[in-house]
């Protein structure tokens, strides 16, 4: 027997418009009624694992003790690993190995174990081949959230077997920080790969003002702490909550009035004395 | 007294804008604290009963046992009934008389009783004329998950009587199958009402290259078991997780691509042996 | 110590997108694991108080005893207060004050008492200034719902300085109401600001045929009880359930065929009886 636990938390990007994340619940519920199930975001950009990894990388510091169930799976019905990850924190994860739980498991300690998902006896008799989140990773999780031994599932897998998503580094340049855009929320925000060392190390400190070049434009943004310390409608740079540098305006959407796309690029420079007047 | 129930399913057109989703919850919590509500989906094509009852259907047999609520309900507020039907899987079912329960009860082991709510007795004093959803059927949902004997709510209707909506059946003609598209999902994958069975039956086999001809034009397109078994972007064939044949694109979205509707015509034909070069 | 809550319901404007509800999700079981979430609705028109506060007003009625945590908060910091209010209906409401609870507090039977939550031992060690729900507003509300005394969170704010939002009046002006779009829902309903009674005030029955301008444009429209009481595409009249006058189409969106947007002015008229005819 391994631990039991009272929460799973379920991420995915199957969306809200169908009965998917639904039907994982009544599975989950189905296998242990009394688990409880934290859903932590299923309208993300569809198959995009990079996205996934970012939002459960985040959420994760922020939960009970749970299994972590997620799911975001362009490979599902190949020969791609589905794993539990065993990780410091004593919260396992379960999903597809294809970098999506990379991230998350660092943010709980780090992986301890992990092991891929073969055992027929405790799998659906006959799982489909394009709703693996149903038929493997949802009774999976259920089973463990009752004390089922994450080592049932199959065999061992080498930690540094498991497929790696890193974060994107920027890069710092003289007086310049080249990051991309990270993220974008629900409210227009962009999340950059851009840390606060970044800008110190650049020379520009909290309250200065910036350049910033996105989608071929500059624009002097000030650095600051809330988004009300500009006009409505104005740029500014924000540590966010997730320690990350956020390009946003002041209740306003910055995506739409900047057309910006995750992974675009975007560079962040120091602006010299003479040229400080925030356009 | 009837059956008490740990769970009630809940699936809408109510969308997730308004606070319509909360308040049924609220709604249901209030008169049964102790339940706990599995959301199915609440995002549907609003006012679309043939949409909520495909959704339906697909998911009540991954449900555990419980009170299954369904509001999709363009007739609110006219002489369509609001029934309760038992099912022989002893889960009772909750919603408009108007087609939205029937696939699911088939679903369910067929209705073994039904009964119009019609009691003033268990209803709120004076229900709105167009939010069925919170003054009749949550109420009447969480009394019955409390133990309410379904034939409190009303008279008997002879099951013959209720609203019948069937599948849509596709038509197989020598070497062409003539479907529709039955619904469209979040990653713009378009489920046929085929069946594995209907393409065997022009004489097509797993593996083989078929023709499809939909929104005016015609594509080669392998029928295979995996998204991946084709380059990204490229049509493929597939059973689904509901065993309905589906075509997909390879982490593409197909619907987008072929700027298809659902119930749009699709006519799936045997590529004679000259011509199975996949375009 | 204070009451303790079994349910925390919950409203916001953090979307779907992302994982900011779930991780409020897991902050509030993290601190309370027994508590049960109700989430009222989230995907609100981000940063619109005044969407939030009607939405909130017209759910609470329907809850049962609970902590209330709504936060939809443009000023998210700044100045503004963070508060704790207490009801007449003894249930608590958290978050900004900005008006957003104000509505909500009168449906719950008038505010008692109010804090600003300012008790820095309470609080995270070092909040955020961008996510206010996470690191402040979801931990206030579990504890209190585990029976924190509201008094704890900081000093009492006099009633009287809690920021007010108030429902905007229709005028009844002779044979018109000038009003405004209140809200419009998933289905395209537009609600306006306008009661029966000031039809009534007018001189217009239930079932008699109004003049209605709204874009630049009259349309003449029966009033009505039930959306199916005209044909299909048609407008319709209707008391809604929050007895608010709704301007609808049976079975069709009158939003978009309208182009009707929050807060558009409608003016509704007494047809005099030469001019009845329906268009």
């Amino acid at each position: 027997m391994g631990d039991t636990f009272r929460f799973i938390t379920f991420l995915s990007d199957y969306g809200l418009e169908d009965e998917f994340v639904g039907v994982c619940h009544g599975v989950m519920r189905s296998v242990a009624p009394e688990v409880e199930i934290i859903d932590i975001v299923h309208a993300l950009p569809p198959q995009d694992v990079r996205a996934g990894a970012t939002a459960l990388a985040q959420a994760l510091p922020h939960m009970p003790p749970a299994v972590h169930l997620a799911v975001v799976d362009p490979g599902v019905g190949t020969r791609r690993r589905a794993v539990v990850i065993e990780t410091a924190s004593g919260s396992p994860m379960v999903g597809p190995d294809n970098g999506l739980l990379w991230l998350g498991a660092s943010a709980l300690g780090g992986p301890t174990a992990a092991y891929a998902i073969e055992n027929d006896e405790i799998l659906t008799a006959e799982p489909s081949r394009t709703f693996h989140g149903r038929d493997i990773f949802a009774p999976v999780a259920a089973r463990i959230a009752r004390g089922m031994d994450p080592a049932t599932v199959g065999p061992p897998v080498p930690i540094d077997e498991l497929i790696q998503l890193g974060l994107q580094v920027a890069r710092v340049d003289d007086d310049h920080v080249h990051g991309v855009v990270n993220g974008i929320d629900h409210f227009g925000n962009l999340q950059l790969n851009v840390a606060r060392q970044d800008l110190e190390g650049i020379g520009v400190l909290l309250g200065d003002v910036l350049e910033v070049r996105v989608g071929g434009r500059s624009y002097q943004v000030p650095w600051g702490q809330a988004f009300s310390e500009v006009p409505v409608g104005r740029l500014i740079l924000l540590e966010d909550a997730h320690r990350w540098i956020t390009l946003a305006m002041n209740q306003a959407n910055a995506r739409d009035a900047l057309e910006a796309r995750r992974a675009d690029p975007v560079i962040l420079a120091r602006v010299h004395a003479e040229a400080t007047r925030v356009s």
